[in-house]
């Protein structure tokens, strides 16, 4: 079956909780997950895999352990694997994540903050 | 090093060719690459992998053998690994496309639209 087409940004109406990324799409082993952003994450890396922030729309913040990067709407970071950050946004944001199916959101770190994996929309 | 954090539209300004995509990010052997679109592709597929398009600003159609999809901006579609499309913009059409390195955009269809591979703004 044909995949369908994907709006972005109607796709958040469906989901309000922070910080729970949701799986809108699949490519390959790869999926793009939405998230809404409000407060502080936790450290964590990713061992074995790069991790990829767009932001949709409003703004975040990624702290690293030597510097802080500021992401605007329509920006995009790639976050190296292996590297700690933490992402946090003072006012609500809105992200489209993408990394390898089977990613979790607080990569090693285990907090109250993990979240359920493979979850779609 | 890390990576510098990257704006979508702004790297638009930086090339005006069309249907040649420009890498502007790598992601573990994946690439986030840009193209603008005017006109009509050829038809192709990639029988190794799925491809992602995503409509930064304008729309295009993917036609496919059996139906036509239309992308508006901030619409995005997976086309599976194997299945045949041609893409198309009757107004130029910015779009971000992801798929692993090496792709090649006419598949393995040589045309004069086949495109230097691996090329970074």
């Amino acid at each position: 079956m044909m995949p369908k087409k994907i709006n972005i940004r109607k796709k958040f109406d469906r989901f309000s909780d922070y910080w729970s990324p949701k799986v809108i799409a699949e490519m390959n082993d790869y999926q793009f997950k939405l998230a809404r952003l409000k407060g502080e994450f936790v450290w964590h890396n990713h061992k074995d895999t790069d991790e990829v922030f767009i932001v949709i729309e409003g703004k975040m913040k990624i702290e690293f352990r030597d510097k802080t990067v500021l992401l605007n709407e329509g920006e995009m970071y790639v976050v190296p694997k292996g590297i700690d950050h933490k992402p946090f946004a003072d006012e609500e944001c809105k992200i489209m994540l993408v990394e390898p199916k089977g990613v979790v959101n607080t990569g090693s770190t285990i907090s109250d903050l993990t979240s359920e994996n493979d979850v779609w929309l």
